[in-house]
């Protein structure tokens, strides 16, 4: 069946105590919400704030291929008539085809929160949603609270959604605003009103019991042939329901048509081109989207997915655009290391021997506190060193790292490395903006003679993490940085008690593998690490 | 009714990506579920993995006041008799009260992971239940994939419950494995094999479809009465049913009764637990125990709220340990800092003048990139620093830290700090296991003889973030250091390109606040900022 889709991550989103996005945010989201194919794209609340306004009066120029733009607001206040309400009439003047407004269902909240009796109320809800017919509208009308309303109340409840009806409504939604119901107490009132309406209905929910996409599902099943969410499940509180996750249930799991297959092969690069945009990192357990929803970590489940997929996985992940991954850990058997030197074509080239001592060394590297899938490098470079046991580039004699400060003048950070290669013992001194900054430019200094094609690479993150806090300054910390040069980036990984000393490793890892990469160009290798996907 | 819960948060939680334990967190998180009252905890699979191996030899000497603590393992291999079968033994000699045990279900599976015949299989379960109840354990058999083998081949699918059963399982737990069931569908399942049979039915639901918490109520509502989860949803891929929100839904919402009302007040502080050992931030947006669960932020939502707080929360936070928070919209951290002052009494006691020199100095602070919300200490220190503008404690000179390695052998960190104090000039020399420390003890050393009561203090996490990843080792990083003394936790936090001067800012405001605090006795402030309640 077709379920219209509707998107309120510029609205309803932008209530989630992290979510902020700027008009050109939101102009670059709405655009690609309308290319994915969601039916309708709410803007946010005209009036309300200078950046929704702005928004709007920008949107005009906004030539979208599918959707229909969509402004929110409320009924009209009980002071004002219709035409005279400033809220009502900012929604007219955004001049959007779709106009989303909410009424209240509960009567608690007609009380308490409105201070007007449950018969104005009614007034209040026809009023405005017959105003904005008058003026051309398509009207989504949200009946906000309405499952603890009609807990509460339920002949009033029905009563106010008759209002809308009435005077027109489109869409008659039904909203779970404070999230707190359970699958099927919903589905059970979603039907019953199911019986009573004819026409569209919607459901709106939020994430507070941790249900709301279940509860999104099971309304569509019992009837509602509109959903409302946001990307990502950002929202008010615990959020709205994921659209993300709605979508792609719905297409491959419920037979239904939203987007289409095709353009839900874009859901990945969408949810993720949403977070970044949000500033906030996309969850790696999302569900369908996220970088670990297709990645197999248990020995067990990577022997099984190496036979066949469909064993451990619910959906082919290219049908929403994510791609399986094999993961490293203390959990794995030889079938995770098998299956990555497999899939690259490297696993002929270890003798059963090399590979068992591979497996080895990255089991005691992880019991020391090293974490191999999150460093792509560190993991590539066991690989070389165990297919080229040979290849010593140089030796560390010492290094020495101070840094000094004076007052409140800037500290300085000088390092001197002392190191033997092939042709002899080389030293360096530097001064850097850090300690890690000025070891890394003595080390090319050591090696530049010998290596020139050393100097491509730089440091893009640093990221450090106690790993036994119980211990004070006495415990482990490992160490986490990436590197990125023109073609790619990966993370190396270090661990110690002493910060500097885990650093150095992470950081000797990565030149070692520069030069790994730099002298054997074995392009076996080349080939099959150079597209690894991990965890960057 | 009496729901036994079943936390595998030890074992298919650290199948997640990212989640690792030390054996020590293990032993510490399997004391604080049996705190809170949870029936079964299942702590690993002996001899899978050297850590699990070491929790089970450990856990002997754990005392529990409620809980199980349950070994999980798998059903024979085709090619041994149970007897002689290695993981079968191990599970045995773990010497667990209960065991669980997965078996296949699924005829695919049957076939294309064991390679062995469907009545092969059966007498896999048949031998492993028999020989571990033949050993005096409770049994909780896991039908793996039971849903997705129950579509492919019901009758397999029931005989393989059958055979477990008939062998003498205690409970018979359906999973769904892959997370790729919904609720209608699955409960629908679950009600079939609940009139085929009696005794205890357990269920067990992923997160890949984003409804593994609608599954497991379902599935309880369908009749089963023991679930299984993880806390905070860790686990394989997208995750398990976050037993954090199973146990609040089943016991606010189902009227059901597992943990009992008034350990489910130590939910939230239970979950931040775990996230701490984890190493993981909890999600701001987590259901019920979220930071950001009972948060406010639109107007309208606000409003209501302060008139009437079940107006837009669906239970009272305390319940579940957590409280309302009123954010303030279109202001930034600024303003909520300034909120929190004033909502603790601390506004008026500044002039107006201060106040205003405070706001533009905590401003400035975050322009550089300071995060004061997480770091209550420094902000502290602001606050207490305004009140008292003329408490001057030392003034430093210089320091320097070096760090040496040679060869392979430990690298060795020595810290020199000169600082004028209101008594002349003190000097200190210390080596320490890292920067850090060796300046924080010089530090104590130069202070020690003015002001002896400085000892009591320890760091307790460190971490390192990179804030603007685009200019390499040129970017600025934020150092966010925690405290803790016998009474309380905080955090300083400290900014600059240099990652040594910025934990030595970190560790100055640290020292500073302690000096305070040693010095000031200021009991108003004392008590207003004693129960603040951070992301710490």
């Amino acid at each position: 069946m077709r379920i219209f889709t509707f998107d309120t991550t510029l609205r309803d989103g932008t209530q989630g105590e992290a979510v902020s996005f700027s008009v050109d945010d939101k102009i670059m989201i709405a655009t690609k919400l309308d290319e994915i194919g969601i039916d309708y794209i709410e803007g946010g609340w005209p009036g309300s704030n200078p950046k929704d306004k702005e928004f709007f009066a920008r949107a005009k120029e906004l030539k979208f291929q599918h959707a229909r733009l969509c402004a929110f607001g409320a009924t009209r206040f009980a002071k004002h008539s219709v035409d005279k309400d400033p809220s009502v009439l900012a929604l007219v003047g955004a001049e959007t085809p779709a106009v989303s407004i909410f009424g209240k269902t509960w009567d608690l909240h007609v009380h308490r929160a409105l201070g007007i009796s449950l018969e104005q109320n009614l007034e209040l809800i026809s009023d405005t949603v017959k105003f904005l017919k008058d003026h051309g509208r398509e009207v989504i009308y949200d009946a906000e609270h309405f499952f603890d309303g009609y807990k509460a109340n339920p002949d009033y409840a029905l009563k106010t959604l008759e209002a809308a009806k009435a005077a027109g409504a489109d869409v008659l939604c039904l909203c779970d605003t404070n999230g707190g119901n359970l699958p099927n107490q919903l589905a059970e009132v979603v039907a019953l009103v199911r019986q009573r309406f004819d026409g569209i209905l919607g459901i709106h929910t939020h994430n507070d019991s941790d249900v709301a996409v279940a509860n999104t599902l099971v309304a569509v099943e019992a009837g509602c042939t509109h959903v409302q969410g946001c990307m990502n499940g950002y929202g008010e509180r615990c959020g709205n329901a994921n659209m993300v996750s709605v979508l792609a249930n719905l297409e491959l799991k419920l037979g239904h048509s939203t987007i289409g297959p095709e353009k839900l092969q874009s859901l990945t690069q969408l949810a993720h081109f949403i977070a970044d945009l949000a500033n906030l990192p996309l969850r790696n357990d999302q569900a369908y989207v996220g970088h670990s929803a297709f990645a197999h970590k248990g020995g067990v489940h990577v022997a099984a997915v190496l036979k066949d997929s469909h064993t451990y996985e619910h959906v082919e992940p290219a049908r929403v655009g994510n791609h399986q991954r094999v993961l490293l850990s203390d959990l794995s058997g030889r079938g995770n290391i098998f299956y990555k030197l497999k899939e690259k074509g490297l696993a002929d080239r270890l003798s059963e021997e090399a590979r068992r001592e591979l497996l080895e060394r990255i089991k005691h590297m992880e019991y020391l506190g090293y974490e191999l899938e999150s460093a792509e490098g560190t993991f590539e470079l066991l690989v070389r060193e165990a297919l080229h046991p040979n290849a010593k580039f140089f030796e560390v004699i010492n290094f020495e790292v101070a840094t000094k400060m004076t007052g409140s003048r800037p500290s300085m950070t000088t390092a001197t490395v002392n190191l033997k290669a092939q042709d002899g013992v080389h030293s360096a001194t530097a001064n850097g903006h850090g300690p890690v900054n000025a070891l890394d430019l003595c080390l090319r200094q050591c090696l530049s003679s010998l290596y020139p094609g050393i100097a491509g690479v730089r440091l893009t993150d640093y990221k450090v993490r106690v790993l036994d806090s119980k211990k004070g300054t006495a415990a482990k910390v490992r160490v986490h940085v990436e590197w990125s040069d023109a073609k790619r980036s990966w993370a190396t990984v270090g661990v110690s008690e002493n910060v500097i000393e885990a650093s150095w490793y992470a950081l000797l890892d990565a030149i070692k593998l520069e030069l790994m990469r730099i002298t054997e160009q074995d392009e076996t290798i080349e080939k099959a690490l150079s597209d690894y996907s991990w965890g960057v």
